[in-house]
């Protein structure tokens, strides 16, 4: 099945302790895109400025990513500067220049209505509600969002949940929606708004995913050098429904599997810059790390056990 | 094979949002050995005070605690007040009152001094030499430790690790020790010490299990009412080694299970105040909670999908 994304496309200005990038490739719906290109096809719709490099637009290329829906206006593109502490949990926002995407209107071309898997990156909830109703049958829906729009936008958002399958969240982001401390809990009243499945990230923790009756956890990955945690979300969540696109499998089993793709791809992603480490991923790489994610976690069952 | 285990007996007063216990029964060599119990023979090393009551004294036998090893002074047992708030991963500690825990000198007993398996829990890194200097010849010996001996008797506790096969400390203490903010790097040095192994406690985001060459994810069990995390590390700790103690199965595969079992007993002992969730519990209901474990944590293999 192919996917349609709509989100951002962004330059982004980023220091962690480990070094710094300016400018550089950025924006959730690009690194959601080129995260998912490894499994599925995938059509981008986003804006950009004038700005914007055509070297950019030929890595996205290369990945095989249709940019048909890639609108570019008047002006400047979608700059983010931001900053990362030792704790690298947590980005501190330092600029926000929002540009073009003030006057993004989300418009799918036509051969895009039809899509089987549709995946809304962090945006307005209302410009999410705007393509929830251009798309025709969607098999499958995904979305983001962030902290700005729960306390911007709570109903707009409430009514996104509803509408789609999987929701994608951080944690503080789940207590902040719900305001309820356990996390637990928060899940609990998240599907009650009306989503299937709920997806908890936790950064350095992993990821927690709930459904009505059912929890899985999943680790991230143990690494030794985490030099950049920027688009490990999207990252995340593009491996994640890449995958299932991919696979077609809305199994139980095969969505944990497609979680944990989701996990591999954005242990890679931190690990340099930017999107410098999917650039030169190999999808032999991508196997080798699932099977360490089975070794990382497999233990024995009990009846195993003489 | 038999454990020993020495540590504190102690009376808590614990305040969480969810009530609060006044001078309750607690203590590391407290937990460690009821949680163990379950699984193994545990004989106990520790003080109490002339005030400590019978009650709990019949408590601990009608857990077969072995308790020649329990001494009496003058004077009053060890209390500890904390707080926690709606982050329940910390405590916060009210007041420290060691009374005749001033004054231990732990003496094995003859007879435990041929023990299999030895357990420090949380006690004076030179207290915990003093206690290996008596032991023969042990099978498996592990210790823990907390941030106040790491930054006030750094080089007894490292020598302590030194000689011992498993370290089971916290996320911060393990950065702490080692001044090493990535977990990863931080687990290697502390490996580097002499264990063969470290047990990295992060609360409610499970635990990670180093060895040279491997590494081991667990989450903590999804639960929605959480009263009271005291003791939660030493109930774990219990599981773990006193599994390891019923099996006697030193494999990777046999430790990764008894560390699922600690993950077992700690989140029973966190749905009660002291230890009353535990003097409750029926076996049934660890093996049970061990299968969701697995359900919690199971996602399928590569070569099963087509």
């Amino acid at each position: 099945m192919g996917i349609v994304v709509v989100g951002t496309v962004a330059f982004d200005t980023v220091e962690t302790p480990f070094g710094k990038g300016e400018n550089v490739l950025g924006g959730s719906a690009t690194y959601f895109s080129t995260s998912a290109s490894f499994f599925s096809d995938v059509s981008l719709v986003a804006v950009v400025g004038e700005d914007f490099p055509e070297e950019h637009l030929q890595f996205l290329r290369s990945r095989e990513i249709d940019l048909q829906g890639l609108q570019r206006l008047p002006g400047k593109t979608f700059h983010w500067t931001g900053k990362y502490g030792y704790d690298l949990n947590e980005a501190q926002t330092l600029d926000t220049q929002l540009n073009v995407l003030m006057d993004f209107k989300p418009q799918l071309p036509e051969t895009y209505c039809d899509t089987d898997v549709l995946f809304l990156a962090n945006i307005d909830p209302e410009l999410q509600l705007e393509v929830l109703d251009q798309v025709k049958k969607p098999r499958l829906v995904a979305c983001d969002s962030m902290n700005f729009w729960i306390s911007s936008k709570p109903a707009a958002l409430k009514e996104v949940i509803k509408r789609v399958d999987i929701v994608i969240i951080n944690e503080g982001e789940a207590r902040m929606l719900t305001g309820e401390p356990n996390l637990i809990k928060a899940a609990r009243q998240i599907i009650a708004l009306g989503c299937k499945r709920l997806v908890v990230k936790r950064g350095e923790y992993g990821v927690l995913m709930f459904t009505s009756d059912s929890v899985f956890a999943a680790p991230a990955y143990p690494l030794e050098e985490v030099f950049d945690p920027t688009g490990a979300g999207d990252t995340f969540a593009g491996g994640f429904i890449g995958y299932l696109a991919n696979t077609g499998d809305l199994s139980e089993e095969g969505i944990r599997q497609a979680l944990v793709f989701g996990s591999v791809m954005a242990s890679f992603n931190v690990e340099d810059f930017s999107l410098e480490r999917l650039k030169r991923l190999e999808y032999q790489e991508i196997e080798t790390r699932y099977r360490s994610f089975r070794q990382l976690t497999t233990f024995r069952d009990l009846s195993t056990n003489g």
